[in-house]
């Protein structure tokens, strides 16, 4: 019988090959697959103990063959395999779609709610199992993380890997009081040829426990936030990285590529280096994942082809997400809010504002045509916070984020932009050719409180108004309306009015 | 026995002369008073019943003596008075000091908390007095409102008096659904050069009554909300309009002009116009009684040398205040933001805020080195909203707004600037170069909810620490510190540290 993938799915060969040498650096392996309406060409990594692997996602159905070769002998196989539909909840890669959302490559709208818990899969196992636990509730469908350990406050404990082999400096007497962001990485010593496969094997798990609950693993290649020196390996490191992490990580559907959080702050790197490593994507992901690298301060270009969407840190302490309309309007392509601060109680202003705050910001960006991520920055006697950690979830925003994912679930298209309305309100309407203008509407009104809002519509024309209280997720339906109507509110922060044409 | 009157007091005169023909226009009265440090001229006015006014303050104590002379006999009077020292809360008008800050003219420093009723004069007495009351309380130290009545949603009711001699237009029939600003004037019968004195005694009464419990009366000449055409009056019964409120009103201390509330949406003016009215004021005032004008939209030009203070309103939904200190460098001048939406429930953007985020604008203004401004819109079964009418308060940052003036009168100087601080951090400190730098500061923590801040100070110097809650009004001291040290806060919104050197 033959064996069968399904469509989007991985197809992994495993080759057992030469342990000698150095097989990250020595040894190359490649995999040609050819079906009906593809061709393509990948290559394979080391993965420890004389495993070298191939990893295949079909973009199509039917047969397909495939060839491997390599420079050792065991490296040239071949063989087929045949790509059946793929099973409920799978959907393909997310793909940039009508110009500002995104839609699985199958059609299916995707309305990003992100959250970030960005060194979540270095955590000891019962931590991690808490944090699957929280994400398998459905309040977000994407979540940001890296690869690489973090040092930072609240993060001084040493991950359960590292990614290369050799030994970390040491980190006790590592202290809030004393953090500094380290430059000095000589306590470290590592051999940068050569991978700890087991820190990236956490990582596929990772992946792929993300991807059987729905979320896209927006995976962060480089951070600065670093006692180890990876943030400063040197150009041929880095190649090596980028590639093995390419290689290793492509073939997952739900994948996206966050090249750095904070790039602006890794001072060894230069834009040239971004533009390369953006390089090395684009030619070794062969199914052109999601792209983008996420800021301190300053925007990246995000006008730069290679970029799929803006990943943005908010700028002012006042106007973040406000500024959607416009960032679209500037960049041409989809607005993720991926750090527009934190529901919680730290010291720091990115990390304790109310979860009544949080959840407005997504709101605001949402109906602007844009797209928000959560984090929660709650102070834990063990230092486990979800922004970081994972773990268990303490707020009250994520409940809201999935409410409002249903509200953009029920709308039609691929997503909202700002319609025109009221100096005082955000008015998002469908942002689609194929939906008719004015015949869905929603008009939010944020810190505001208003008691009724009034509507002036074609006298010929009926509505179905509902209130929408995005605090206490509910919907509540008003009535019918033609003409020029009045809908009461109860006079209450974060209220919105949704308008549906019949 | 010689007469006395108080130094900043006022002093009148009443001349009773000719009631033929039209004694507004007819006749003319003048007084000149001289005093060891001063000779003003200041024009009398007609109040009814055959009775000439003038009226006169003295800014300085001792003899005077006046004459007072017309174009009718019994005009020509003379005297003299002896200007005692002012009673007790009688500390002169209001001035511009120190470049950002006010100060009454005794030296007694200013820190402007105000708030609106736009036509609280024109109401039956039982509200005025409710209105009386409420000011009673010490909540505001500034009010502005109309001379003229107002015609808006929610004011559609006559006022108890009008300004001239006729008839109005029609108001039966006058609906919020079917208001518009009117343009066409023409139901009324005016004639305006025969002013209704009732009417301006009205608000004699109420500059008296203000003065009598600490309030600056922020008189507003004009403004566009209009359906009997005291918008459009021509430039002749505009002079004769603004030449007997500056003889009337001029003499009260506590009055500061505002030329008029949103100028830009007086569409019969042009800015020759308001450049003549600060004109008539500039040489009619001799007193120079603080200037300013309001927009909706559009700032006024407050670099004009006749404006002594900007009056604003705010312009964003999202930032507006927190333009403060960018504004003080732009202007040179005090920023007074008068409008910045009210706490209440209306339907409208600008009337329906929550008391904690009025409460957080007047701290995050007054920090920066400016001044903010309260106004009350709650519905009303009776449509009685404070923003217009007066009455009772029904919200709660008056409260707060008082605290926050406690907290300003215990600053050591004339006010605030903005000093350095972290980003999500407003740091007040003394605006006064007589305050030892870094003896003072006031750390707020606006929607920010941190579990506590870190200082840096030098290990030599001693700070009392203390907590402000600024919503629940209250200061907690927490200990004195010297070098590095740590403040527990309870991790909720609208929070401030306050920092003296002992």
């Amino acid at each position: 019988m033959k064996q069968t993938v399904e469509q989007w799915g991985m197809w992994e060969i495993t080759i057992h090959g030469p342990q000698k040498g150095n097989p990250f650096t020595d040894f190359r392996l490649q995999g040609i697959f050819t079906g009906k309406n593809e061709e393509i060409t990948v290559d394979g990594f080391y993965d420890g103990e004389g495993m070298y692997k191939v990893r295949f996602m079909p973009s199509f159905l039917g047969e397909y063959t495939y060839r491997t070769q390599g420079n050792f002998p065991e490296a040239k196989t071949q063989g087929s395999f045949t790509v059946i539909p793929p099973s409920a909840g799978n959907h393909g890669p997310v793909r940039v779609a009508g110009g500002f959302h995104f839609a699985y490559e199958d059609g299916t709208p995707y309305y990003s709610v992100g959250t970030t818990c960005y060194v979540w899969t270095h955590q000891p196992e019962e931590i991690r199992q808490q944090t699957l636990n929280e994400l398998s509730k459905g309040y977000f469908n994407k979540i940001r993380f890296c690869i690489f350990p973090k040092h930072y406050i609240h993060n001084f404990r040493d991950p359960e890997t590292f990614p290369y082999e050799g030994t970390p400096v040491d980190n006790s007497g590592l202290t809030e009081e004393n953090f500094t962001y380290s430059v000095d990485f000589s306590g470290n010593q590592w051999d940068f040829t050569r991978f700890c496969p087991e820190h990236f094997r956490r990582i596929d798990r990772a992946i792929e426990e993300l991807r059987d609950r729905g979320l896209e693993a927006d995976i962060i290649v480089m951070h600065p936030y670093d006692r180890w020196g990876f943030s400063d390996m040197g150009r041929k490191a880095d190649d090596l990285y980028w590639n093995y992490v390419t290689a290793r990580y492509s073939a997952y559907r739900n994948v996206w590529w966050s090249l750095a959080n904070e790039y602006d702050l890794m001072k060894a790197k230069t834009l040239e280096d971004w533009e390369h490593y953006a390089s090395i994507l684009c030619e070794k992901d062969p199914y052109h994942h999601l792209r983008s690298i996420h800021n301190c301060v300053q925007f990246y270009d995000f006008a730069r082809p290679w970029v799929t969407h803006c990943s943005l840190q908010r700028q002012g302490l006042y106007r973040h997400v406000e500024y959607t309309d416009e960032l679209r309007q500037r960049y041409g392509k989809p607005v993720v809010w991926d750090e527009i601060a934190y529901e919680g109680n730290l010291d720091m202003g990115w990390g304790n504002i109310s979860a009544q705050e949080l959840t407005r910001r997504f709101w605001e960006a949402s109906l602007r045509g844009g797209y928000a991520g959560h984090g929660e920055t709650y102070l834990h006697p063990q230092d486990i916070l979800w922004w970081s950690h994972g773990g268990t979830l303490h707020g009250e925003s994520p409940a809201r984020i999935r409410f409002l994912h249903q509200i953009l679930c029920e709308t039609p298209g691929l997503g909202l932009r700002r319609g025109s309305g009221e100096f005082d309100e955000i008015v998002g309407v469908p942002d689609s050719p194929t939906v008719a203008d004015g015949s869905y509407e929603i008009h939010y009104y944020g810190f505001g409180r208003p008691s009724f809002r009034e509507f002036r519509k074609a006298p010929e024309a009926q509505y179905l108004a509902e209130v929408i209280d995005t605090w206490e997720m509910t919907v509540t339906q008003v009535g019918v309306y033609s003409g020029k109507f009045r809908i009461p509110l109860p006079g209450k922060e974060y209220m919105a009015i949704r308008l549906q044409k019949l």
